[in-house]
């Protein structure tokens, strides 16, 4: 089982030849959300060679069109490809409208069942939970409604040492409850307890979505201590009143909130394409909390690995 | 003075990785219309050096995705790009409401005046003309509202010979009088007929797209003798019954078009992308057709040499 980050795109505003704007897929145990999809996001998919009839969950953070201009032509061809299995997208109330006006104006009835889950940016919120991961949303502060994303693992049943289970012959049909903490009595009667038959699984893996977003510690609560927390940098310290004019982010802004939220690592990008050397986000960054990563476009994060 | 057309992507429906669905960049004398405009036509424009800010008129012919998912996002970099000159868009109605609610989402007001020019699917109408140029549009056969668009130069004035300037010592004054027909008076009274002074200019170019259709002998009236037409060719003949179906056209239905309206050069493109071998398409159109011609993506056709 797996999970990992896979950065389809992270610049900011302007598609260019070698740069798209924000998508990531998250591969969470071989299920796959999407997180944001700007123009050119199908693309992306088929480079990268990921089956997008395969997402289940389309996240948006806000209708910027560098964060969604893709959606509407990623609807259209798992339509067009005869697509069945039904799709969830979580967003503002308005994006519904726009990708209803377009299936309108192209007659389109689409062959897949579509689920709209309108997101309040006023407040956090659960928009999915089973038994393996709990998916929720906070509001960010970007001058138009905007959410972050939390992903969560939930943490798996405790392992169980094979020796243990023939050295005290513990019946199958105990072994689930055994995983899930319980004690065993033996043969003659004797407790033994959990901790000698069992040992914890890894673990869990949790990422956060933070983009767009100008310098906000209303979320620090909302990350504490997450695996990765993904931030945008827009720009760079020299430019912080640019930034605050814009509703975005520094490098030190997002490793401020990494530090305080005492995540594991930190990922910037969206960097504004006067950044030719982006090792100096990175670099500054660093600064301020070391763990940081800076998003490269096609790549793919292990989370086992951080 | 140049006439070119550029193919910035050709295919249907589903982009792909080297194929990208239907734009096309007209060059008119230094005047840039951009005809259709799918997902990435922005990257396109890129690609092939042209500075998308030099575009004035953009032209859509139907409300299917893949002719039109790439606007939104091409008038949103130019307004990211500080574009001051006016843009027009020439497209069905719904097209209005589908930028507009997309402008509104993200809160932006353009900084540069854009006119929306409502198409009348019903009816013959000319969109633009001025003293080079006149630009018109007629209903085509797609299912949904879709229309094709005439681009036809103004034939330019007669070139004056030199010599005769010279010889009959005619003054400068007069020179555009003659080049617009007139005959001259020598000084010592003689009628020097025009076709003495002066030479025909080149002959204007005039280009015709038609995408997508079916098979529609209504519109060989309005592109009769045109330099080039563009016309899809979704199909060969052997899915003939697919092509009604779908309100597409053969390549033997294009090429039929062609021949009927004694046009100069045939284009064909917007093939499925079940044909690997696009040289079949164009032996089977070239079968009724000869000067037919097979749209590749990147390509640029200079009117001069057809």
């Amino acid at each position: 089982m797996s999970y990992e980050l896979t950065i389809l795109g992270c610049s900011s505003a302007i598609p260019s030849l070698k740069k798209n704007p924000t998508a990531q897929l998250l591969n969470a145990n071989e299920r796959f959300f999407l997180i944001d999809c700007a123009e050119g996001t199908q693309i992306q998919l088929r480079k990268y060679k990921f089956k997008f009839q395969k997402i289940s969950r389309i996240f948006i953070s806000h209708l910027h069109g560098d964060h969604y201009f893709g959606l509407i032509g990623l609807l259209s061809s798992m339509h067009l490809l005869g697509r069945e299995k039904e799709l969830h997208i979580y967003a503002h109330v308005k994006l519904k409208q726009i990708i209803d006006v377009q299936l309108e104006a192209s007659n389109t009835e689409l062959c897949y069942p579509l689920f709209f889950h309108i997101i309040n940016p006023e407040t956090d919120e659960v928009l999915f939970e089973d038994k393996k991961i709990k998916i929720s949303t906070f509001p960010l502060s970007h001058g138009i409604d905007c959410n972050g994303f939390l992903f969560e693992e939930k943490r798996s049943p405790r392992k169980i040492i094979s020796e243990k289970v023939k050295q005290y012959n513990i019946p199958v049909e105990q072994i689930k409850t055994i995983k899930n903490g319980k004690n065993f009595i033996s043969e003659d009667g004797r407790v033994i307890f959990n901790s000698e038959l069992t040992i914890e699984n890894k673990k869990p893996s949790s990422y956060a979505f933070c983009s767009d977003t100008k310098y906000c510690e209303s979320i620090i609560k909302k990350i504490k201590g997450v695996s990765l927390l993904y931030h945008e940098a827009t720009f760079m310290n020299d430019r912080k009143n640019r930034a605050k004019e814009t509703n975005h982010s520094t490098t030190i802004d997002a490793a401020t909130i990494a530090k305080l939220a005492e995540v594991s690592h930190l990922l910037i990008g969206h960097f504004s394409q006067r950044y030719r050397d982006e090792n100096l986000l990175l670099e500054e960054s660093k600064s301020v909390f070391k763990n940081t990563l800076l998003a490269k476009q096609g790549q793919t994060i292990n989370f086992s690995d951080l």
